[in-house]
């Protein structure tokens, strides 16, 4: 991080998983004091940062909106970055502070990273960290996560089936993120590992439409912002 | 989780890494209205708890202690358990809130887990998820965790040196939690990986005396509170 006399600050803050009294202190007030707040959106769809901090924005905060299209490829998104952060840069040049938001935490795959990537080298950037998906699902879940000298795995779901399959056997506890379209070729694994039993499916969690159950009531189509937890663990805590 | 109808409900609440600004707003909400607060303390010491809510807990609420010896044993500590939930039982049985009080997450190798286990049961209990050490470390080195499809692995410092070595060996991102007095034998694993040069070590992040450093120029001793964060992959986010 580099700074300069009168460029403006580069805020990355964490949103939370999507109720937006999950949300920090720090962030509620950065946000609600920004001049200029910048987020993704899905392909000029709605942006789900955005919504979760929407109480909070100022009327007459100039708003940076990145179309950021959901593609195999990395060059649509990389080009959508490349513009975000030049508009971003003419703020931050002008003297002016700008605040990403980001769902969840900006350095948890979220998509701060790539605007970190582009501007931390010449602008004075503090990321503010947010209350992940992983812990809200846990705590929705009711399903302690890790204690004591237990290992935690996070995976994404996307993952091949013989990785994901080697790294789920040889885990305690497993936090499976990003299931969406990978729902059935994830339940298999854990099916044939014989650890349905211990797994627990949350969608949407801390959202008012949110879905908690046993992985083997999970529903047929699971959407993008969903999860699996595993823990092998027989009441470790007690 | 089950409720009564006259019974009161146990909160138990994620304050965050130490910060109290990285609380969230559902947090400081339920800590300011609270008639009764339980926290653990070490063996008659400060608790750490207690000094991220101080500022939210209301004059003349009543505090429930849990003096927490740190053995290796678990049967002391079992004990202090018993004696908090019995205490924490009591007020809820007279239809009293409690908001028990937990550094970090509740469910991520925190104190709760063991309350939960003793009353979950029996009484209605909601988990406030809290911002986790492990994003706060990545956003106060500026190291982002993970992206796309990379795996995170969180590693308890304690583990034996052969388990720590062959889990960093096969993970991609690595948080080493609880180093402390364990930091010399963590150290001289990633050293004889090759791994140094991506290693960074964060002591009490978040904290006025948080200390950021790569792993090379880390102290010689750690504080309990303190991690080893590593990421293997090139720049994976541009």
């Amino acid at each position: 991080m580099s700074g300069r006399g009168q460029s403006g600050v580069l805020y990355g803050v964490g949103l939370g998983p999507g109720d937006p009294d999950l949300m920090t202190l720090r962030a509620h007030r950065l946000i609600s004091g920004a001049q200029v707040v910048a987020y993704p959106s899905l392909a000029g769809g709605a942006s789900f940062a955005r919504s979760i901090a929407a109480g909070a924005i100022p009327a007459g905060a100039r708003e940076i909106v990145m179309d950021v299209p959901m593609t195999v490829e990395r060059g649509p998104a990389q080009a959508a970055y490349d513009t975000g952060a030049a508009a971003i840069a003419a703020e931050l040049e002008a003297g002016r502070d700008v605040v990403c938001l980001c769902e969840g935490d900006p350095f948890f795959y979220g998509s701060f990273m790539y605007l970190f990537a582009r501007l931390s080298g010449r602008f004075r950037v503090e990321v503010v960290p947010g209350v992940t998906s992983i812990t809200t699902c846990a705590a929705r879940a009711g399903m302690p996560l890790a204690a004591r000298n237990e290992r935690l795995t996070v995976l994404p779901g996307p993952l091949p089936e013989p990785e994901l399959r080697a790294r789920i056997d040889g885990a305690e506890s497993v936090a499976i993120m990003k299931v969406g379209r990978h729902l059935a070729k994830i339940r298999g694994v854990i099916e044939a590992l014989g650890f349905t039993d211990r797994a627990v499916y949350v969608e949407r969690a801390s959202l008012p439409d949110e879905v908690v159950c046993p992985l083997a009531e999970a529903p047929e189509k699971a959407p993008y912002f969903s999860m699996i937890l595993l823990t092998k663990g027989a009441d470790p805590w007690l």
